[in-house]
């Protein structure tokens, strides 16, 4: 049984689906909750090893095929693993020797979401403020 | 004439659009460009001002409108702001005694492509790991 430590985002939404961002102010509980997802996208090796787990073919990995792709020892991988994890963005299963990884789609669908403008709804002009002084 | 410093996102791809997140390992160079703008986000402060300044009727904020909202001095706030402008985020413009800030779509809108699954391709099952273990 895997030991699953979600973040769980907006589960109290009207729509069931996502915190807003772009559409209301975001309570502090909400920011809080989101922040650690953000921050758990916002350093290069966890951005390399979630795009290496997401686009694998069959959906996951062995963390000894995603180990030599780095200049980094195990420890620090798993470690930044275990941080991706802990932000709901992958889960984990262990198997013999190795650990797997997979994405977790529903995180990543989540901040999609809440990311996406709302249709018909432009929220400001493209051109540069100042653009034209 | 407002200080661009954007941070500029897949401009070579072939799409003109995002780099490749979920579709295909993303390589040292994107992983750090991309990470500076999610670790942007990764923080609630910045994450409520953000969705201050992007559901703002009008599409643009007065800083002396943001900083009641926080328990932080103007400088605190002045400095997360100035990290989100310099991921690409929000855009400002100096009107007068104050400074005006507003959302940059096409950021979060990038952000949002790169977050989307393909259409078609679901990346793997739902159901966590070791579920059924």
């Amino acid at each position: 049984m895997s030991k699953q430590e979600f973040v769980v985002l907006g589960q109290d939404d009207a729509e069931g689906c996502c915190p807003a961002l772009l559409t209301a102010p975001l309570d502090e509980g909400r920011a809080e909750t989101l922040a650690k997802v953000f921050k758990a996208l916002g350093d290069p090796v966890r951005l390399r090893l979630l795009s290496m787990i997401a686009s694998r073919a069959g959906g996951e990995v062995c963390v000894c095929d995603l180990t030599p792709a780095f200049d980094l020892s195990q420890p620090t991988i798993s470690h930044h693993l275990k941080l991706l994890k802990q932000a709901g963005l992958i889960d984990s299963e262990r198997r013999g020797t190795w650990v797997y990884y997979r994405l977790l789609p529903q995180m990543t669908d989540r901040l999609a979401a809440i990311l996406t403008r709302p249709a018909g709804q432009p929220l400001t002009e493209t051109a540069p403020a100042g653009a034209a002084s």
